[in-house]
């Protein structure tokens, strides 16, 4: 018998690997920060022994949710500004309130406010693109979530950037460096959009992720209005451009991905370029749908983002998921496409892939690391049970989910976060309301 | 000092009367099943007293949600077949475990489930169609909650229905008559659609619904195959049709209403028919979407409806009012159509008056009925604040709700349900379950 840290049961174990059968009676072997051993608990019972045994009666339990395109800080911009054009909406409110309150000390309360509300959600990794990600990253180990932080790089000069793309640059090559190593935080160069982006920062950007090895991460295609520009100025679609300067490969994380030609399309196949879908911010901002079905057909991997809650207008992957499975039913007249096992897929397993983690966590494997989701079925919405796979996709809300495992470690037990202050957080996140609201 | 039974105090109180304005430390006084008043509290407490005054700190009050069109009962079938075509839907998985299942027993025990879960989301009232509605009446008035439920009418014998037309029409009066005065239940007869009732029986309904002065209840333009199968034996569009015989009147809440003509718009806004916006299942079913912004331009009453679970797969008003308020800005890209304002409209007041009951719930209004939610907004994913109308429209889940009272009394206290087992009610579905899944 091998002792192991914690032996977790549930009457319905996905581990969203192989075949995707459901495993009834399973149980997963956590030895340290890792997966041991995930199968029918009969099985495992048979090898493994643990002082903690986790019963599952009337639970499920699948890999934690990959959030793959957000900018955490802005949940404290959450609903300052809705309903409005996409111009007034960023001109008048977004990048004033950025310019006006961005700091280190923002960037890190808001980012602990975040990890808070993703965690509760099932969210054990994210992807940001934001400034001040030394601090984020600071906040988020000391929570035990795990993430991508992608530095922004932009054109022009802005807040404590001052001398411009010099530095940016010079910023994120420090947190590059930084964070090297580290178990729970790697890092991204992202080069923000194209129509805020010259050709040669996206090559520099480029040139430096590949320098430390680490994951590209940028805006791709949201808007009609970026394409347009785009062909204006370059002749050529966002994707096009940036494939013609040789920015795109496996090591790129493109967001939204909205507004694409088959060109297009073939183009992020061929490249092995990953889609972060977006859809309740494309739909939100009215940006439009994204082509998913077409984007899995072609054989592009394609995972979830929630955005920043300022577009969204929350953190909510179990939300985008659903609505995933949902809209592009209609969108296709067709009733089959997205079905609930491809939405779980791209929210876990393939979320970690297009993020560069798909060694890492995504799936229940051993060796992989511990990153797993236990939520309740003995729920009014979730009766009866025909399907687990179904009720994942079309009824599961965020407070089904009782526990959260990151690295092997739970940082969420019956719904409370265990490795910092709840209350303290959200006492932070009022603070910050009554300045911003005050100025 | 007029005593009242209870003061409810919240931070924010929105009423959803008048212009819509926010009230800040609002509170409503409730006398017996009625609202007395609502305002600022330091009003209030001046007129009132009450030995029962909650405490509001951190909280907001508003209607309780309007379910405008469901098939309650079907929430024993909740995932019990998604992510297939409609016919294959229908008449491989829907219709054979109606056939199989459907009994008065049946009907009440899931009804329980249903009260139970849209109660907990807030939902106060819900405007049914479906069959044994005598014994899902019975169920839900026990537990306290507020229905219209609509006998349903098709052309074909059916069940205990054995005679057919003339078996549904003797149950719908005998119900219509059960339920005379009742003041929580009210009475509709619902043809079911186009495609399965007749003009003779559509013609029927009417006059049975007129003579007693109860509400219509259909479904109307959900899908393409309707409107086309309705051109093909009337020449007309399902709208065309129904107005040609007469049928559509203020009386009729019609279901869906997705494809619809500029003329068809017309008909219903003159006709001052009632729409049921059903968005994630017009979306799960790729039944297509509903043009709201234009109903709302023509002047038309637009509720919101979860349908049924089979189709959906849940209840949940808010999570159809997030749905609504993005998806229809993606649709006609343009950000700023059905804002948050009009989305909560749409699950409340709007829903209220297309199910005829405008002068009873819908709005916090001294002389309404006392049909309230209680939210909290102490939440990650609600913090900060600086739009309570966005909060609810784009942030709000149903385990953020914590009081909801229906015709002056709580029903749900701290989330759970004061009225009846909520145990019980989740053991018998399970019951249900094992024998669904073992036949």
């Amino acid at each position: 018998m091998l002792k192991v840290d914690h032996i977790i049961k549930a009457d319905y174990l996905l581990t969203m690997e192989g075949d995707l059968s459901i495993i009834n009676d399973g149980a997963v072997a956590v030895s340290g920060t890792d997966i041991a051993a995930a199968g029918a608990f009969s099985d495992i019972s048979k090898k493994y022994s643990s002082s903690n045994v986790t019963d599952g009666t009337e639970k499920v339990i699948f890999p934690g949710f990959v959030n793959t395109h957000t900018h955490a800080a802005m949940v404290y911009f959450r609903g300052i500004a809705d309903d409005l054009p996409l111009q007034e909406w960023l001109e008048k409110h977004i990048w004033p309130n950025e310019m006006k309150w961005l700091s280190a000390e923002f960037v890190g309360d808001a980012v602990e406010l975040a990890c808070l509300e993703m965690l509760k959600g099932g969210v054990t990794t994210f992807n940001d693109m934001y400034f001040y990600e030394n601090i984020a990253g600071e906040k988020l180990t000391s929570i035990g979530m795990r993430a991508v932080l992608g530095s922004g790089i932009i054109d022009f000069p802005w807040k404590d950037y001052s001398q411009g793309p010099d530095d940016y640059f010079r910023k994120a090559e420090e947190h590059i460096r930084n964070w090297k190593g580290n178990e729970l935080v790697t890092t991204a160069v992202a080069p923000h959009a194209t129509f805020t982006c010259s050709p040669e920062n996206y090559t520099r950007a480029r040139e430096l992720a590949e320098k430390y090895g680490v994951r590209l991460h940028t805006h791709l295609a949201e808007t009609e209005f970026e394409v347009a520009q785009c062909r204006q100025r370059f002749g050529k679609t966002p994707v096009e451009h940036l494939d013609s300067i040789g920015f795109l490969s496996e090591r790129v994380s493109a967001a939204h991905c909205v507004w694409l030609t088959d060109n297009d399309i073939d183009i992020l196949a061929k490249k092995k370029v990953g889609v972060a879908h977006c859809i309740e911010s494309n739909l939100k901002l009215a940006s439009g749908f994204a082509p998913v079905p077409k984007l899995l057909k072609a054989g592009i991997t394609v995972g979830l983002g929630t955005d920043g809650a300022a577009s969204n207008n929350d953190l909510n992957i179990l939300g985008e998921l659903s609505t995933a499975a949902k809209v592009h039913k209609a969108v296709s007249s067709d009733p089959t496409v997205v079905n609930s096992k491809t939405a779980l897929l791209m929210a876990t397993k393939a979320g970690a892939e297009i993020i560069g983690l798909g060694e890492i966590t995504g799936s229940i494997k051993p060796g992989k690391r511990a990153d797993l989701v236990i939520a309740s079925l003995n729920r009014p919405h979730l009766l009866p049970i025909y399907d687990i796979y179904s009720h994942i996709a079309y009824s599961m809300r965020p407070s089904d989910i009782e526990t959260v495992m990151v690295n092997g470690k739970i940082l969420i037990d019956k719904g409370e976060l265990m490795t910092a202050n709840e209350e303290a957080i959200l006492e932070k996140a009022k603070r910050w309301q009554k300045k911003i609201q005050s100025s």
